[in-house]
């Protein structure tokens, strides 16, 4: 556990490698948070969840910390405003990594010296995967920034974040009949996963692959974005309100559509698969086409059919608890249930996923206009 | 069929015989319309897709009034902006009335003269429900505008909006099992209640009677709306943001609780069936008190174990399509999927609600943080 | 006083004579308000600066009038939210007549029995004036509810909001030099309007008309809207949100012009007097002419060397105190001095004003993108 | 011109020597601008106005940075908007300030083949007052950003805020009668200085001290943010929506005032001179002690009889054209002039404010909210 750990805080910092410092600061919506916020807050998780509980004589790195570095929960105390992340030039970066040294030091030394404790190990593996999806928000976060950022500065020129998915439109067939959801047998799952339960299928047909930017261009072309029929009355206010007429990433040049990734603007490609759309585009797409979403239980008894397509996938399940879902006592309860109404489940896991962090059982959550995760679009009828 | 669209259309204007001409024009809020605007607009519903279509030589009443009151039909042209509709002193109310005989008249004729044409019938049937659903809407309105009167105007002071439960706090067993669920067999079905299909239920109890004023009570005083716990993020938002700490129309008097009716402004009857609160409420009584709300599917399999209670019933339950779902072609499409996102099905019906209008599979629907239906709770575990 | 108290509670009502019962609740926007609101608030001004305040022993009409009718004087008391003055169907409008009624006999008897306090004739002077203000206010509202609605009704078809301006282009001359300024010698005046003091003007030159319909028109066509250098920067940010392109009441139809007037829509008059512009309007049309607005002392200084033409006439000042002002104690004070920040002065007098109440001092005020008032423009160099 | 010159550049440069490079980024509030940007504005003036214009071979030191620097010039170009300079990482702090290098170099050659070229120097001297302003701004700035940082950063220990004001509450008699206003005789001046003409005052008294931090508690603990009747109706809803009870950067702690200056959080000192006040707070102090604000000519007249008090002093005069006023030609039009609305003018200068920068005859201006502008109160009678 100590070596995952450790492995874990060593990532995030490699992440960092590619910024300048400048970098680290900046928040240009609510919704992302400063590299630099994200590096404390990791930290901040384990300092309040486990050091203080678990090491009587810890002393907190610094008092107002806590302040700045929660997130969202409540039962931990008062909390800076989210939209005030960006707002804060202090404490600077090298504090910032100074606090995460100290964090990291002071778990392994706890570790150590209590290598059987179960809540402990059980709670450091939260926080173990806690710190590996902020991993992939500061992806997110940071493509926001430089893909909203005139100059479309590159994070790293080799970074893929294409999938490896052959053409295959083929269709996989799934006999109706009772099927066992949710996660079951040994390894890490979060609490929303649980418990097994049986579901009913009816008979479904899903697609082998992903849809791909020359789909989902023929859908623009058809003038997809300007027929109400196809979207949800809300979805219709959104791209009005917002001015939406394509992906999240693609500019429309010139010269042609061009997307903007981490490695850079480059002209689009048609072959790749399509990501950064919202649920409300994916839907839409789909009734375009004749077909509709997966379901999250359809996907996870599917998912062992088709590749995997590093997208984050929309499903058209609302995210809402399993039955005999019991939420964690106490602040980790804040973790997941808490977020259970008006936003979608995505499944499967994307380019921008750490690895480990993802699987057949694990869902994902977003409201249906966020579109700054990976997020793609399979389809099934 | 004749006779249950006059029945239906003289029920409207019954409805509005206990009010004063000024009572007809206003709107407080976006959510709430003038009933003068309800009745132009159950008129509008029958022209547009019927009259117009059935009968060639139908001229409109007059040629603006189609913008002044489609509702939300994209594909049926230019209209009205939501918030403009408390905002016009003209057409005045006479006017709206000849515009309802006008209608009523021609619509008569044409079905006197098509006994037996059966699409021109079922679309009929759909225009009688639909002006059902806005007879609820204009009692909900009225009640929202005279409950936000500083004057507590009554409606009607006999008017009883409670329900006839016994105090019956029992709980029914469901076994666990594959179920039938939705519209099936003859009468009328809106298309979001199909296709019928099986699912899949685990074993719950469901409680007889639903929660009173009383229960509620107790929540409030043991501080139910000030422990973040028990809320969804968005919940506790919502609370803050509007200044929520009790029932919609409840009411912190000197001499204690009140609550506002129809038939007025009453100190607050601890035994009677508690209405008008979000499923944010709901939901955050529900864990409160330990249990939990049922998933419309429980709702339907259970409900003729218990008394319907007169409320409309908030569930688990995500407003999303049924297996097999088509829904209708052209703008009558527009009727219910438009909306299948971001909101909670209701099941059961209200002291509001219409004669012969709900049935054991009717799929009602708002965003969880409404309460100006008369929404009450049913408890599950 | 008594026949002049007497007269102007008449004339208000006159005013109503034209309209239907629902045109006296609808409020489309915050700074309109209901007629019914009109007719009651002139009335709790009479009650609670004068009735309560001479009269020991009278009565309040309802004891949740003053809760409803007051405006915005913060002494005296709580008061509804001004948004909600459109949302009150009752009181009825029968009922406010009866209340109108109601004071109308307490003064009148007052005054009879009072005949030379000089106190109370005093503020009865004001409240007359105050009425007046508000006739003006009445006219002004229907026209803004009327102007916006689709159907366009017609307030009076004879009303006749035309200046009787010659077409007179000359300037008249004004010699540099010291004058007196404000409100000196006999009658009536508010407080702002003193007191009188010396100014000194340096040499300028004014236009004898103001400016016509067919003079702004020109301004339009030579892209005036659309060329930045002629705006403030807060004018061209508000012509932007508010997507604004002509005068208040014009539209474009496909045969041309149109303007709306309390007499219903009619082709635009080239020839008639512009009305309903902004002061951002007004400045940035004199700056595209080559000329200037007057500031308020130019104007009073030459204002009866020209024809004044039944339009309030924006300055180029700001609404400041005079020296030596002195606001008067208690709610009075608050009546005038609370507005003298972000405001601009206008002065004159429209079509819409009531007889005996504007004079050459009186000192009018609105914001500068505000235009329901019936505000034109005169070019000073 | 270009010692001037080159002192103003490296002057800019030496304010940001205290900062750590995160400091260079952030923009909490749309009116507070990263220093980043002010260091790249500055140099993006002398670019567009001066070098793209008499040296024909110049060439722009990057595409793109018009389109980011460019602040609010219509006439200009497009640009960034004012609420997104800071998310933008890059370009970064070491690319600004090869941009200045190459701005400085290119300004200074091309002044030294120009010594003699008349409206080449008068605008240089214009790019050189607009730096020095964009000098006080990066110290507001920066002083916003540490002030409402939880940390409270502090910039420099030894920077001085403070007057050297005596206790001097003498009050100083100027007579009634014609004064000369505006800029004449030699030396810079904007526009909106001139043109100077004649003003009649009336007789008044003015103070010798500004008003103290000790004064203003004395205003505060006798209730004055909570009597309406002191403050305009704006700035009531001002207190009430903001929350405002005491100067900007004051603090009440468990063990009294603190303030908030450059040189970090320190027990407020009763015998300092009150800043960072709005204009609502001036005029209601001034007419909670029973006195008022000076009229910008007032203060003109008076200023060589008082001791200027390191403060911007709020006028009751609204910024608008002198008589006379010609505003530029072109871009530089909309230097002063599409300011002058809603605005009140300040008088003075303050101890944020860079040397041979202020005058008497300077006219300052914000709107009457703004209070991170380190403004005082100056009372008159």
């Amino acid at each position: 556990m100590i070596q995952e750990f450790l492995k874990t805080r060593t990532f995030t910092e490699d992440l960092c490698k590619p910024l300048q410092l400048e970098d680290f600061v900046v928040q240009p919506v609510e919704f992302v948070s400063p590299t630099k916020w994200h590096l404390a807050h990791t930290s901040w998780f384990f300092e309040v969840f486990i050091l203080t509980k678990f090491n009587k004589e810890y002393e907190l790195y610094k008092a107002d910390y806590p302040y700045l570095f929660n997130s969202y929960y409540e039962t931990k105390g008062n909390r800076m405003m989210k939209t005030d992340r960006g707002n804060l030039s202090r404490p600077s970066l090298q504090e910032i990594f100074n606090y995460r040294s100290y964090v990291t030091n002071a778990l392994s030394n706890l570790l150590e010296f209590n290598p059987n404790h179960h809540e402990l190990l059980s709670i450091v593996e939260i926080g173990i995967h806690h710190e590996k999806q902020h991993q992939e928000l500061i992806l997110m976060d940071l493509k926001y920034c430089f893909g909203h950022n005139p100059l479309f500065p590159i994070y790293e020129g080799s970074f893929d974040e294409q999938s490896s998915q052959e053409k295959n439109q083929d269709w996989h067939s799934i006999k109706e009949g009772l099927y066992k959801i949710g996660h079951h047998g040994k390894g890490f799952c979060y609490d929303n996963e649980t418990e097994a339960h049986q579901v009913f299928l009816q008979e479904f047909k899903i697609r082998d692959g992903l849809v791909t930017n020359g789909e989902f261009i023929e859908f623009i072309e058809d003038g997809g974005y300007k027929d109400p029929l196809l979207w949800h009355a809300e979805a219709w206010d959104w791209i009005y309100a917002e001015n939406i007429n394509c992906p999240l990433y693609w500019r429309k040049m010139e010269e042609g559509w061009s997307e903007f990734a981490l490695s850079g603007l480059k002209p689009l490609n048609l072959d790749h698969v399509l990501s950064h759309v919202s649920y409300y585009e994916a839907a839409a797409f789909a009734q375009w086409k004749g077909y509709r979403l997966p379901t999250e239980f359809e996907w996870e008894i599917a998912q062992d059919k088709f590749t995997w397509g590093k997208r984050w996938e929309w499903t058209e399940s609302a995210y809402t608890p399993y039955p005999n879902y019991k939420k964690a006592a106490g602040a980790l309860g804040e973790y997941n249930s808490k977020f259970m109404v008006n936003q979608k489940v995505l499944r499967g896991g994307s380019a921008l996923t750490s690895s480990n962090h993802t699987s057949k059982t694990y869902r994902n959550f977003f409201h249906p206009h966020m579109r700054w995760q990976q997020s793609g679009v399979r389809l099934t009828k």
